[in-house]
């Protein structure tokens, strides 16, 4: 039996294409309409025929739909809520795919009150962004992390669960502070990080970004990969998990100033004992499937 | 005509046996001698065919190469080229692979004050360490930087580059202070910040290292590679450079600080613009043939 059998995605760019081609991939009797506030993004979903049909307002693609997943960037999950309030079915169960949850959560339900949501955040993604960026395998493999608010009519979980299984994804259903404090250091620490490093690189007098490029194979590159992800939707999370982030970059920066002084004051065993304790998280994420094995990212050097 | 015909490798490590492959493979015809301070390497390059000699000693290495290049840690080339100072020939060129430059070539200078001495850093590497990390390909199409001091043989610089070239590396020439605060940037800051991170990560109280590990796909994972690098050398990386990392370190703080106040007071604004000048980086990377283009690192999602 199918989890739902009309999806509306609202969205269409890494994560919403990525759904629909999901969905035509391994349900492909389910009907999927698309949705996108870009003439052109949506122009580009009809011609590369990711949806089965594609509206030109948000209303319209929800209309008769009995999963609705808004794919939008955080920042205007609240305001597509409401765009779509008055053509969504009572009987829909509302999904959205936000990096942050709780803030969006307390939006969406300001302007939806009574309706069934069950948020599911993939932790997947690639650099790429846009319609054409999406592929069916995605999120194979992968964690999706479900936060229904309490209260949620568990039929609806049940089923948001089934459809991210089918589409290949490992589940786990967490409460939203939660879900935002564990994003908060493995996903926007991260990017906000390499963001940083990234711009400290470009705006050097001593060194050239020429040199900078051309030497970028000691390990700087490994950073560019993130730093090159989505502005847009990289601002609204940062916006809307500020303290789980400020709260992170706190002991980061606590961790950095320990291991600045350790070079400062030439204290080669504190540095020594540091860098000998992190080889084996990358093993187990290695072992855990979360990563390939393949030494340097698996880079061609022929 | 080779550009030397007897070379000796001592340190067996990554970079010490990718070189040792390198030379079997594009210069079949060179005699290459390898010595490691540990025993147990020594028996595996014995066993992995990795040298047409492996000696017991560095100074039974040495004896009658005409190029001998130093692959061991930054912490140990004093010591090192202390060892072999009886048994280098006076007309052999003497090389080291260092990943800091200035501090290494006072400490050889002091050591052996007439030697040719044309350090050459190969920017290239992996996350491996050990005799059997190394590949012939590692150095192809990587920038291999010479760092020779005023006044060396110009003979002896075009025979290391001429060498270089013939594993296929591109040859940069520059002086070793220019060369430690590049490094700094494009390879030291970034594997400190990964190593303070993948350290940060673990050590969280309300957010559990399973967690960590299952949901590093977000991003996470990216920093876990270059903070498996080998500890012993990164250690001494940091102490050999100190000055240029500090003040590396200090730019990338204020960079940070000054997100982290956009953050803390909402200025999406800010962090928009930030975010959207670091894509064209990468872009270069990938141009210029330092980085793949694939998505997410070309990493498998089936």
């Amino acid at each position: 039996m199918l989890p739902f059998s009309r999806v509306a995605i609202i969205g269409l760019g890494l994560i919403g294409s990525s759904l629909a081609r999901g969905l035509r991939a391994y349900l492909p009797t389910v009907r999927v309409t698309g949705h996108d506030a870009n003439p052109e993004v949506r122009e580009t979903a009809r011609r590369i025929d990711l949806c089965d049909d594609v509206t030109d307002t948000a209303g319209a693609a929800v209309i008769d739909a009995d999963l609705v997943v808004l794919c939008v960037p955080p920042g205007v999950m609240g305001a597509v809520a409401e765009a779509i309030r008055d053509d969504l079915s009572p009987d829909a169960t509302l999904s959205e795919v936000a990096s942050s949850q709780a803030s969006i959560i307390a939006e969406i339900r300001k302007v939806l009150p009574e309706v069934a949501l069950v948020p599911a955040h993939p932790v997947a993604g690639t650099e790429n962004s846009g319609p054409e960026a999406g592929f069916a395998t995605l999120f194979r493999n992968r964690w999706c992390i479900l936060t229904p608010p309490q209260g949620t009519d568990p039929l609806a979980i049940t089923r948001v669960e089934d459809l991210w299984k089918r589409l290949g994804a490992n589940v786990e259903i967490m409460d939203a502070e939660h879900h935002d404090l564990v994003l908060a250091v493995t996903s926007h620490l991260p990017h906000l990080i390499a963001y940083t490093i990234v711009g400290t690189a470009s705006d050097l007098e001593n060194v050239t970004r020429s040199e900078v490029i051309k030497y970028s194979a000691g390990g700087f590159r490994d950073f560019t990969r993130i730093a090159a992800s989505d502005p847009t939707m990289w601002r609204d999370v940062f916006l809307t998990n500020k303290d789980a982030v400020l709260e992170m970059l706190q002991r980061f920066s606590e961790d950095l100033s320990q291991l600045q002084r350790a070079i400062r004051w030439g204290d080669g065993d504190a540095l020594f004992e540091h860098f000998n304790k992190t080889r084996a998280i990358r093993r187990s994420i290695i072992e855990q499937g979360q990563d390939d094995a393949a030494p340097d990212f698996g880079r061609q050097h022929q």
